[in-house]
């Protein structure tokens, strides 16, 4: 038996990818990657990566190499089960994808994805499971097998607080995925406060990143045309005052930070190059989860309950564009009216 | 000197074409039409014309044809100067355009044109002159010199009172207007209350015409896909509000009314049209100097904010595409911050 960590990766893009880099080049772990759209090229050639950090690397290939999740089994059973899918609760469930792979009390569920509020259905679906967070500040694409990373790799790991486990033994789980991660390219450390964390990024996420993918303008030209005073500063305000109604305090300087964190580059946020690519986007978890919490405490979010009811339009358009919803030719006539 | 009275029509796109053909065809007025984009076209073959009311017209041309609005002055002194162009104050100034065809106490303004609060500037900028309010309810399309009128030619003529002229002179005019436009095929009746019929219709175009806009998504699209309770009646609700601050009592009726107003139907309004056809739109009429009444009047529109500051960024969008405005090759630093 390998004195290895076995890891399950769940989402080869270029956060998952460079992911299943770093843990398997490290040597502490054995990595088995589920890779759907490229597996073919893949399994014929591996990825090529150039990255800032760890230089270019061609023909990388992780240990295993699965088309979907139930022929990962083999390789198992594991410790880690790391999903760096896009997180989108309306499209797909992830507690379901990775169900058959989850052993209780021997696997951890690392989720480094975007968003607020992923963990609940987690941990409601494994109790006593530990699940870690992990906030990747990576900038990575992968376009044909080919991953650009062209920002450092730098990454939190911190606990989704399952209320079952000891805060010691999710605090020592978190540290051993750390040990595995980190090597003296990368800065991989622990994150005291998720929740703070989380609550920071949507400070960008939730406004600017919801803005631009609404009207198809970068940062910087939502900025030119006028959209930070009328549509980004009143959203960033709601979220502060969220945040604050769930026990986080953001400064309000996190505004101007977040605002000006792209300055000299006409940079894309993800939602706006998921609808680019004709993609589903992550609004649920970057807005809907939000808006839940401001919900239950009674806190006025008018301007992102706008952006997210029009992102939630936009989500319906892609599924009919995708097939997933069939309209009659003629549109029915309402039978809701007297 | 010809006893018609001498018209000059601006805007010739499926309404003003039909305008300028009814009015020449009544034999009351003599027009003269100003025609860009298809000026060569029409002076060549004048328009192909389909239309439900006067069936199949081929090549109609008005008594005058000009490309630009200097060069009609041979033809006037005009009677009336009726305005079909789309109503767009952010992007060309309505009053600007015609003020060399204007005189005092001889001419009246015609606005057959979407939006509230059209007026105001054209009132300032000529005192004293009589402006009428047209609401064409016609769905009449031009393509290539082709017009389409699949939908009754309906329209109401009313009074934007000048403050200067008697309320009497004011109404013998726009009866005036209504008997050259008047015949039996069409409906061309007088508004009582001008302000009610424009507060009346931005309960459908501030709202589902914006949220179609805003969505790429038709009308029975944002029905079918939730919209009209999370965005639609949210919206008609403050349009409500700051009509009634402003004087304007619409039923709660309303609603449902415009709701189901294009039932049966994938109906696209115009400013989805004009968005896929890569032109401005009328956001300002439609939506800004509504929430400039909320202003002023204290009623809070935040739903109708957002909607309208997303469609102002998406206007400087086309700005941009259209080579209206012109960005740096690199994303500027901002000197704003500390």
């Amino acid at each position: 038996m390998s004195s290895k960590s076995k890891v399950l990766l769940i989402g080869s893009g270029g956060v998952g990818t460079i992911a299943s880099y770093v843990l398997e080049s490290n040597g502490k772990a054995e990595v088995t990657s589920v890779i759907r759209s490229d597996y073919q090229l893949v399994l014929d050639s591996g990825y090529q990566i150039k990255s800032i950090d760890y230089g270019e690397i061609n023909n990388f290939r992780p240990s295993h190499i699965v088309n979907n999740v139930l022929d990962s089994i083999k390789y198992g059973p594991f410790d880690y089960v790391v999903v760096t899918t896009k997180n989108q609760p309306d499209i797909f469930s992830i507690e379901e994808l990775i169900a058959p792979v989850i052993i209780k009390e021997k696997t951890t569920i690392v989720l480094i994805q975007n968003g607020f509020g992923i963990e609940k259905t987690i941990i409601e679906k494994f109790p006593g499971t530990i699940v870690l967070s992990g906030v990747q500040m990576i900038s990575s694409t992968l376009y044909d097998g080919i991953i650009d990373q062209p920002g450092p790799d730098s990454m939190s790991i911190g606990i989704f607080n399952n209320n079952i486990s000891t805060k010691n033994d999710q605090y020592l789980i978190a540290q051993n995925f750390i040990s595995l991660y980190s090597n003296e390219k990368n800065n991989c450390y622990y994150d005291e406060n998720v929740k703070y964390t989380r609550w920071r990024k949507l400070v960008y996420n939730a406004t600017l990143n919801s803005t631009c993918a609404l009207t198809d303008l970068d940062v910087g030209r939502v900025e030119l045309f006028g959209g930070v005073d009328t549509l980004i500063k009143p959203a960033m305000k709601e979220v502060l005052a969220i945040a604050k109604s769930d026990g986080v305090e953001l400064p309000e300087s996190i505004m101007e930070f977040m605002i000006r964190s792209d300055d000299g580059v006409w940079y894309s946020p993800s939602m706006l190059v998921d609808l680019r690519k004709g993609n589903f986007i992550e609004s649920v978890v970057i807005l809907g989860n939000a808006l839940d919490v401001a919900k239950e405490n009674g806190i006025s979010a008018p301007t992102l309950t706008v952006l997210y009811n029009l992102l939630q339009l936009i989500q319906a358009r892609t599924k009919e564009r995708k097939g997933l919803i069939k309209l009659p030719i003629q549109r029915p006539i309402s039978n809701t009216t007297n």
